[in-house]
């Protein structure tokens, strides 16, 4: 099998930072004491941090504790899944660094009040596109 | 605001198993020494287990370190996100355990070799479906 027949390929990092720029929607994983959780955000990538908004809670609590995370989002376009992940440190912005997020497009999606802003600095990217092989969906269109 | 007007609504837990058996694609988010590590995976539901398979690497090597995972897969459709997370202790699975997977519809999307296959124990499930307020999608189409 040749290199273009791998059915994943890694992509560049500049292919990543586009990726995440053109979604508004991912995974943040983080700790809460000896615990991984995982939950749903919307974010904007503002140079080379991610910003997202929530609310006093378990999420900016384990932030505050433990500021490693990491962050997935990803697309299935017809045969091909793309995912971006990071890793990286969360830290709550305030002041003036806070105010200034109000000029980004970080738009929450659910009308709820969520009034503190985390930035994640982000220490590591990586992603992958993989042409998925699901011969089951094949099958049933043919 | 009534309740039936809030924008965020938990699934029963019924409804969260329903939704987990009609997908297959989400993420798991785990332990790597003192990391957190996420990383998208295809799944099956069994009973009340997740399985996926997986290769060597770092993700198995993570779990088998420290069992304690969570895992999120979600779906948008219009003006509804749904989204099920579950926190709970993966185990890699062997023997006859191993083998009886391969009754179940547990298919690779990616033609990599696979062949490591891993249970989560779920001990928390929660769903949530949100209603998304995007006032500026529905602003680009009036």
């Amino acid at each position: 099998m040749s290199a273009s027949d791998q059915p994943t390929h890694e992509l560049h990092p500049e292919e990543s930072w586009e990726f995440l720029r053109s979604h508004e929607f991912g995974r943040i994983a983080f700790h809460l004491l000896d615990e991984v959780h995982i939950v749903p955000i919307n974010y904007v990538v503002d140079d080379e941090r991610l910003l997202f908004r929530t609310s006093e809670g378990s999420k900016l609590l384990g932030l505050k504790m433990n500021a490693d995370v990491a962050f997935e989002t990803d697309a299935i376009e017809n045969e091909i899944a793309t995912s971006v992940v990071i890793r990286g440190e969360a830290h709550e912005l305030r002041g003036d660094a806070a105010r200034m997020v109000e000029q980004l497009p970080l738009r929450p999606w659910v009308d709820t009040p969520k009034m503190r802003i985390v930035g994640i600095r982000v220490t590591e990217i990586t992603g992958r596109r993989f042409d998925l092989a699901r011969p089951w969906l094949r099958a049933r269109v043919d």
